[in-house]
């Protein structure tokens, strides 16, 4: 969905104000996470593809032009302004997959104001869905421990669109499978699924459900077993199993959608084993998220694999990121904000990363300031004059970053459970920056800033 | 976003097997919430006319069935079915605005089982996501007993389209107004929108930016007042307003987004006053969702309108719904799953309301039973041989019939804190014929159905 006017209408009320004043000036805004949602030890970056095409391709059409001029709230000149408009600006950003903490920011734009300032809404949007996302997508795997993980979000996120950053994102946080269609032939990421109960409800019993799937599908059937009742439907996916064996083929696993996984899978283990079918896999799915697979893997339930839906793609224990588009430099002269509890750090930044002998250390700082000794720079420039520096990384590149970068946190930053997330120094250079802000501009809140 | 391929894997592979299996009878599905999320005692049922907008062209194309045809997963007598399909079912559904409760159903579609099985992941999906919301924003708009609502969700709802179906779905829930500027053009509701704090920290200082603002919009502008020191923002709103007015013009208010808003709108209503500008109004946002609005109304606090956003996008207390789409009958027959705590009910449904001294009573029966008496049907035919039968209704008739709804709720079921959800009663020959599907088909679990 490209439009230009896919936007909060104070983009464009302050877009005309900043017309009227002859102010269209380079002007640097930092995105980034201002506190980690509970539970979140870090966050895994991603979204900036779709970030980096919308702003390739935001412009207003004609159509679009004379919507706006008939809301009688815009003067000629911003609509000529408009009209003419591309995104000329350039763009540092974490690359995504990067392991990331509050206050850092995932993507800063510097581009004429009016520009930078009509794409925020679109770059949150786009950026939150899929942060939130790969970060929770990263915990399942997490907790899985090398066992298969499924994208089965699709039916249960929020549109369409959601479903396939969805699907993207949680390939990025190390999903291997995607139950979604689009999702596979756009981002090549692997289809997989198994039948619904409807299927096994549409035969007249649930014998001729499984044997009529495992003809159609005889080395890749796995057979759903709680339409009726669990262990009645193990028993019948031995039957069909056995019989698929006697003809050559395999049955793939059963998939257990209801009840104790814990007992359940035991029970499908050992029904399948005793029936000679030690290859068929158990899978589960149902109200799955990292929690609930990290207390079964605790309690070393046989399941090779999880399907993980709804918790997965509204991110259901955390569903929004406190994520903010914040000016922090205007025509060369750094910019912050001194609300209470949402002051911002002022100018445009770097985030530096040492790796210690127990972890990482991240340095904030300002983007024009010598790195830290032993540390290597995290921004790295993905625009420039509105166009990609570089072509877009594959997916599989996205997903090992992720998977190497958490591989370096501490247990206590990546445990699930109240972690303590990584909490970024601060340079000398940004901390000096900053106080001298507070103290010229709003002497009066520099207790609070 | 419609594609054919925007679907579950495993729709395709069961349509494969019913194809093979020669199985293309007509089948029923009803599409309900099973168990109401916490704190809600109703819900408003959305997303119906995207439904049917979905149902209308689905289909898929040659590009599509090349790309199943490349993932080898697919026989040639199911690609033939599906390069002519189009849905030629029935739909019989809740209008949107209606309320409902837990195994209402929603809608339910009559199609060849193959149709109605495939177009299952995208009705779940969109119907999710505008119940959901129209929900939240019915309780935002029960809190805020008679002021104005804002939708200020775009920027962090999951996706563009996600942020469309919000405000759609929030304007159905009673909001009056929404910052996404397409979503006012594709609907037609008003935009509205103040400005950010980037605005203000772009000039000098926060006057300069009141005045600019001022100037380009001497009738509607509402100043941030928090940018720096909230009070002191005020006051220099004040000052602006009095300059606005001595030309003829009025300050439209002021916005609080941070801070203690109860004790922050007492001194803005007070200094306001003092300094003439009794018009002005005094909006809040940030954070908020309907328990903060119930708990600053209920505290007296002088706020005129509230801007919801992030928590609203998402309905983050209760962030997805607990939504099926299950099969009730299939060539005739009557069908149902019997998994613990998933037990479904059988048959094609109706349900009738009757308006009573304490507030409704609702049935749940079969779709060809007799009304029990003074009732209404409330599923009403909306497709009959995949064409709708009526034009799209306008949203503002959808909003009215939700407000007209929830005002006859007792106040037990529509309080936003532990409500009391109604719960259907179920008609005899609705129960019969569960118990009868119970007793025949798996006498095993006959005691947890």
């Amino acid at each position: 969905m490209q439009s230009g006017l896919l936007l909060d209408l104070y983009q464009l009320t302050m877009a005309q104000t900043y017309v009227a004043e002859g102010m269209d000036r380079l002007a640097t805004f930092s995105l980034s996470v201002r506190n980690l949602p509970p539970n979140r030890g870090y966050l895994v970056a991603a979204g900036l593809d779709d970030v980096l095409s919308y702003l390739e391709s935001f412009r207003f059409s004609g159509a679009e032009l004379d919507f706006l001029d008939s809301t009688n709230l815009f003067t000629t000149p911003l609509l000529e302004r408009l009209r003419s408009l591309t995104f000329t600006g350039s763009v540092r950003a974490l690359p995504e997959g990067t392991v990331c903490f509050a206050d850092e920011p995932l993507l800063e734009v510097t581009a004429p104001i009016v520009e930078a300032q009509l794409v925020e809404t679109m770059l949150l949007n786009q950026i939150q869905l899929q942060t939130l996302v790969a970060t929770k997508a990263a915990r399942c795997v997490q907790a899985a421990a090398g066992r298969r993980l499924v994208d089965f979000a699709l039916r249960r996120a929020h549109g369409g669109e959601a479903g396939m950053k969805v699907a993207r994102a949680s390939f990025i946080g190390g999903f291997e499978a995607t139950s979604n269609v689009l999702a596979s032939q756009a981002y090549g990421i692997a289809a997989a699924g198994t039948m619904a109960h409807s299927f096994i409800e549409a035969f007249p019993d649930e014998p001729a459900a499984f044997r009529a799937y495992a003809a159609a599908y005889p080395e890749r059937a796995v057979l759903l077993v709680d339409t009726y009742d669990s262990i009645e439907g193990i028993r019948n996916a031995v039957t069909v199993g056995q019989e698929l064996a006697a003809s050559g083929h395999r049955l793939a696993g059963v998939r257990l959608d209801s009840g104790d996984f814990a007992s359940l899978s035991r029970e499908a283990r050992a029904l399948l084993d005793e029936g000679g079918l030690r290859d068929a896999t158990v899978f589960a799915s149902g109200g799955l998220d990292e929690y609930a697979i990290e207390d079964l893997v605790g309690a070393g339930a046989p399941i090779d694999g999880f399907g993980v839906g709804t918790l997965l793609g509204v991110s259901a224990d955390a569903p929004h990121l406190d994520v903010a588009y914040k000016l922090v430099s205007y025509d060369g002269h750094p910019r912050m904000k001194f609300s209470e509890a949402k002051a911002t750090w002022p100018g445009a930044k770097q985030v530096w990363r040492r790796r210690t002998d127990l972890g990482i250390e991240d340095w904030l700082g300002l983007a024009d300031e010598p790195s830290p000794a032993n540390t290597q720079p995290l921004l790295v420039e993905v625009m420039r004059s509105g166009q990609r520096t570089s072509p877009a990384e594959p997916l599989a590149a996205l997903q090992a970053r992720r998977g190497e970068q958490i591989g370096v946190l501490p247990d206590t930053t990546r445990q699930l459970r109240a972690p303590s997330p990584l909490v970024p120094h601060k340079t000398a250079a940004l901390l000096e920056l900053r106080r001298e802000l507070a103290g010229r501009q709003w002497p009066a809140v520099e207790a609070h800033p």
